[in-house]
């Protein structure tokens, strides 16, 4: 039985993680909120899920992965969960744990580049933040962007088995989620991205292996890839760039 | 070998969390860096800890715990290598994961807490952002503390073992992390959470077992137990509740 994804429709966010990996393992899975409504898919199936009164185990927001009776919430949660089933992390205790490890480290850089865009309210427009934006885009620019790319840098850098993937000799989600964030960073911050990735020559051939890794190039290639915008984690506002 | 913490001395933050787990398990620990220099212990342990440039596997912050050979950061990743190892999680992988996917959630709530007083940058000091603290201390207070506390209340009332804890029927690291949250959400924002409180009686409950936990008791009397205060995470400015 496929997998089921529930995901908010029309943007990568954090669902992205999960698609990137389950493409890249070649699982079969159905991203239900872009489905058909007619087939029980769709945003009434997404918002069912999220409000199900008879869910035993209630996620607090999307992604939710949904395996036979097992529904998982959690990104960071989903991919401990697919890790070992799509072979994309070793199968040592500390290989597991180290890799979740950086998918952690990687969350928190992603929840920050939302904070550049919504420092003040998640409920509220940019529109209406847009002056604390500037504020919040420019230390995340000049401080958590390198900090973080440097820190990716190391960890390759030191990694015994060679700088080509994060843990170990082999593709694992923590690569897969590396590539999201450079990415999304570039599409938001391409000055600042630019900048900071001429210290990380390392992760940007990280970047460049999982784009060319045959099912993730395809799958980038397909209508399922759906484009960065506006609506989405990483967003492109000339204004916060520079 | 007792485990070693490293982090920050003088305030709770993340730290808490993992001291918690340790508390409530009797495990030995040193909280390094609160430790005597003499003793090879305190911030330059600290430091050397974050900066050794020989380490293999280099943690992006503290918390980190070292283990022996083992060194892992990242809160929720080492609650996560701790559960067994302390019986703070059950032994299945659903439970497992579910335990995580809570504490992930409860990781989440604590990081919009640091964004209330620190919306447009972690390196100034609130008084430089006192403004934007203000509208996004009343989004968080009003929109998401009410939200995170209800969800956590929907988990203990639909926990088919029985509402005592969030899940199964026995003490996981979990119930400490809400209790963490529970009590940090009373110190920084004392009107709103008495308001949202008032709607989650199983929480409350929850915070008080936890609270009068016999290892847990001892420790919050104890002297390790460090006062909330305003280098936290959880920061009482009364400007910022009501």
């Amino acid at each position: 039985m496929p997998y089921q994804l529930y995901y908010w429709p029309g943007l990568q966010g954090r669902g992205e993680f999960i698609r990137l990996a389950l493409e890249a393992a070649g699982a079969a899975y159905t991203d239900v909120a872009r489905g058909n409504t007619t087939a029980g898919q769709g945003m009434p199936a997404l918002l069912h899920c999220l409000q199900d009164a008879a869910a035993v185990r209630p996620s607090f927001a999307c992604p939710v992965l949904v395996d036979g009776k097992r529904v998982i919430g959690q990104t960071s949660a989903i991919l401990m969960y697919l890790g070992p089933r799509l072979k994309l992390v070793g199968t040592s205790e500390v290989d597991s744990i180290w890799t979740h490890q950086i998918q952690l480290t990687i969350a928190d850089a992603v929840s920050e580049v939302h904070g550049t865009h919504h420092p003040v309210g998640t409920s509220l427009y940019y529109e209406d933040q847009k002056l604390e934006a500037a504020t919040a885009a420019k230390a995340f620019r000049t401080q958590r962007i390198p900090k973080f790319l440097d820190w990716l840098e190391t960890v390759l850098e030191r990694n015994p088995k060679g700088d080509e993937h994060l843990v170990g000799a082999r593709l694992s989600y923590a690569d897969l989620s590396l590539f999201q964030l450079v990415e999304g960073l570039q599409y938001a911050f391409p000055k600042a991205t630019r900048r900071a990735t001429k210290k990380t020559p390392r992760v940007m051939a990280l970047r460049d292996r999982v784009a060319q890794h045959q099912r993730v190039a395809a799958y980038l290639q397909s209508e399922r890839r759906i484009p960065f915008n506006e609506t989405g984690i990483f967003r492109h506002y000339p204004e916060l760039d520079a």
